[in-house]
This record gives structure tokens, sequence and C-alpha cells, in this order.
């Protein structure tokens, strides 16, 4: 038989990487509205929010707000994106934080475009950030975009992503996630780059995220589940599809994946009817418009 | 690493499977305009046509004429579905059928919805049909519909499609198909069914058809050829997609299954640029409406 996980963490990132991704600004009453709606499906963990200067993004300006506004007391655990230091005092401000995610590219220049560095320099801004992290016990996810193919520097070399995780986890990371943030990756790479790390951490968690352009995205789930990855990000609906970048489209549908792992028996602790009913409400928050690409 | 072949050979049912789910009838000349495309993208093999009676699938009631109409010179060998003894009759009379097709449902309850008798019953009319096709010397491939979930009998018990796939090639079928219908297979199951079929039967070619209604049939044909199957049936364009039927979706689209065989490096002989080409013109053939599920 395959070899597969019983149980698998999923983390719907809809409120930051799938809004973030859409042209318009969503009401924070919308998002928070969208927070409680997944958590009332049992979606174990969420990615709320960024805190990222709304100079950048300011589709996410009101992180403080959100995660202020969500209900804290159910059974969901949240995590926030921190971009800098300063995105991490303005999360620890607010006394919410538990888990962080910082996210460096695996090249150097989808690195530079994203955060004008060079990744040795956000390395060094990683760990003062992890070390703050450690010190408040915030749980931390390292995660690596652009892990398999880089839209400026092609198919990626797999040392770099490993030498990433690798110091990720030196540093301290609970986790570490790799991301195929074009959604161009193919199984066997998705296969090959997880095991090994795996074999290196074998007590630490590996997380996959997967962006859907090629429809590859549950094949590369069922692969990195086969090299022991366990958590997985998607998104409800499939929100932030981006019909208006080219070439990029949103995370895997959550529903596709908790369809595809029920079916499998693998446990996700998720209601999939009350999530297809968050889906159907989520999908309405951002009209979609309908690409002329019909079946493709 | 993953277990995988080094070399699928992709079978386009676009022209069959893909037609006869469209309500309209495509004009002959567009069918053989649809598979001599097909042919100039390296497809190596076309399901072409069903000699099915026109009383019940009217969209193909020029089966003679499409067959007489491509172009036989080429490296791309044709298939053809043959529902009875009077198909292949029919068949064997346009002196062009070098390989066909029959198909048997998993369940009794769907093999009396699709030709009103017991599978038995199907299974005495095979072998008449594979007699006459070993003396006349063409290939056979036994496909086996609804060989995971049924629309009315739910999932389905492994022993019913392998008891089935057993007799087939025990009549002396070249190639086994094991189809997802309704698209709701996963990927264990899928590998739980080829797995043993195909350790009892170790020299014998096993197919995958997959439908995408749930998106997962790029994942199962991963799980399949992880089981050894290596050969697939897709549909240029998801060509089917029959947004008419409520759950029922079309094949999973040929330039999807390249795609990830292409990155996987897994050969196909497939003229990828030409494909997706061929499969814009393809859409244009039937006219697609959108639905409004988006992303979902």
């Amino acid at each position: 038989m395959l070899s597969l996980p019983k149980r698998v963490t999923i983390v719907d990132v809809s409120p930051r990487d799938g809004l973030q991704s859409e042209p318009v600004f969503v009401p924070t009453e919308k998002k928070i509205e969208l927070i409680n709606d997944l958590i009332s499906a049992g979606i174990p963990k969420i990615e709320v929010t960024s805190f990222v200067s709304s100079k950048w993004v300011p589709q996410l300006a009101d992180a403080e707000q959100v995660l202020a506004g969500i209900s804290h007391n159910g059974g969901t655990s949240f995590q926030v994106l921190i971009p800098n230091e300063r995105g991490y005092e303005r999360a620890r401000e607010t006394g919410l934080i538990r888990e962080i995610t910082v996210v460096v590219a695996a090249t150097e220049t989808l690195n530079r475009k994203n955060v004008n560095m060079s990744i040795a320099d956000s390395m060094r801004q990683v760990a003062t950030i992890f070390a703050k992290a450690k010190a408040d016990n915030v749980r931390i996810r390292g995660s690596i975009g652009v892990a398999f193919v880089c839209p400026y520097e092609g198919r990626v070399p797999p040392e770099k992503p490993m030498s990433i995780a690798d110091q990720f986890f030196k540093l301290g990371a609970d986790e570490v996630a790799l991301a195929d943030t074009l959604g161009a990756a193919t199984p066997d790479h998705v296969y090959g780059l997880f095991a090994p790390i795996k074999d290196r951490w074998p007590d630490k968690a590996m997380a996959g995220h997967f962006h859907d352009t090629q429809q590859l995205a549950l094949a590369n789930i069922l692969a990195a589940m086969q090299a022991g990855a366990e958590v997985f990000d998607s998104s409800v609906g499939g929100l932030g599809g981006c019909q208006f970048t080219k070439g990029a489209t949103g995370n895997v549908a959550t529903e596709r994946v908790v369809y595809m792992l029920n079916g499998m028996g693998i446990e996700t602790g998720i209601n999939y009817e009350r999530l297809l009913e968050v889906s159907s409400q989520a999908q309405a928050i951002v009209p979609v418009q309908q690409s002329s690409a019909g079946a493709v």
C-alpha cells in the first residue's frame, strides 16, 4: 500500500494568502466572519493575517483588528505571517500570538523582489525573530517560497531549499513548509525534496503549501505525504484564484484536500458538509471573475 | 524515490468519450479535424469513435465515416469502442480496425442501466467478441466501468472489478482499464485495486481512465503508476466537461497529464506545445458554458 499518515493538519490560509492576492480590500468584519466560519467547520489551524506594512499589502492593513475580532476559545489555533522584526513586535503587542510563520525565498532573485535583501540577510533577520519567538514561547514555522520552481530562475536546485530548511531547524523552527508558489512542481520533485529533509529532521513537522495552477496540488500533496509531510496549507473555495495575474493561481481549495483525505481515511477533524457551506459563502466575499480558459 | 514508469502511453478519448457526452452532434468533418490535430501533436493512441447504435448515441452515428476520414499513415494507433457483436461486425466491415475496447460495469445496477443485461450476460457477449477479435488479430482492451464508485451502489467492493479483470485476461484481453467514471475515487483506492491485478497479471498492460470531478485525476494517475499502470486515458481540453449532468464531469485534460509526466521525466512522445494549440482549437468545437462554481 501507499505509505500515508493517519492524520493530517490542514492550515486554511485563505484569510492571508487568499485575500492578500485579491485586488480589493475585504472589510475587516468580512474577514472575521470568514475566520469564524472556518472555525465552525473544525479547521484545526488558520493563517489569519500578516503583520506586513500596509504600505506593501494594504489588503491586510487590519491585522490587529482581525486578530482581536476572532474567537480564541475553540480548538482552532492561529498562525500569523511575520515579514520582519517590526512585524513581530506588532504581533506580540496584541498579546494573541501563539504561532508565527516567516518566509524566505529559495532563490536570490525572488527574495530580493520580495523583501529587497539577500537570503543571507533574510536569515539573519529570521534568527532575531526566532530568538524573540522562542523567548515568548511562540511556535515557529519557517516557510520556503518558490522551493521548487522560481519565475525568474526556473527549476530550483534542491541544495538551496535544503540549506534554508537546515538553517530554519537549527535556529529553532518547529516546522518547515515547502511552498510551490507557482504551482509548477510535479510529484517526483516534491517527493525528492521533502524526503531528504524529513530524513535529516525526523522529529520535526514538514508542511506543504501548493498552488493549483496546473491542478497538480492534490498529486503533490499525495507525494509529500508519502515523503512524511503531515501539514498542508489550502484555501477555502480556492480563494485567491487571482484571475488578474497571468500564470499565478490560488492555493489548492481546502474542500478538495479534505475530500481526498476523507476518501483515504486520513483524519482531519474537519466537518466536510459545513466546509462546503463555508466555501460557498467565502466565494461570495470576493466576486470571482470567470477566466476564459474553460476546462484547461 | 517514487516508483514510476519510464514511459506512459496516453490514449486521447476526446473524439469518443468527450463528444459522446456533449448534447450536440459535432459534424463529421470537425471530428476528423480534431483527430488529425491530435495526430499532429504526436498522441500515440486515440479512441476515435464507438460502434454503438445511433439510436442510443446519435452523437457518434458517423463511426464509419470518421474512421474512413482520418489519416492512418502516421505513428498513431486507433481504438474503437465496441458495445456488442453487431458493433464488432460493423467495425470489422470498415477494414480499418486494429484495436477495440469493450466495457463492462463493475456493478449489476449500472451494467443493467447501460446495456440492460447482467454482468454474466455481458461477459458471455464479451467472450464472443474477443474470440472474433483474436481471429482477426485485433488488439483487445477490456474496460471496467465504475470500478471504484458507482452512482447507485456506492463504493464498489474490489472483488467485483478484480473478478471482471481476471475474466477479461482469461478471455484474451491484452490490456485491462479501470475506470473511475464518477471521478470520485481517491489514490489509496486506486492503488489498492491496480496493484493486486497487476500482481496477478504482470505481463499484461493496465490502463487508468479517470474523470476529474474532484480534480483528483492526476493524483489517481500518480497512484496508479506506482501500482504498475502505464496507459492513461484523457481528453484534450477536458472535452466532455458535460456541464449539463450534475456530478459528472469530463475526463482529465490530456495537457494536464502530459504536463505532469513531462515534469517527472516520463516519456509520452507528445509535442506539448502543439498539444496546447490543439486544446484551444478543440474547445472551440463545443461551446463551453462556464459553470458558476468558480474555483471549486
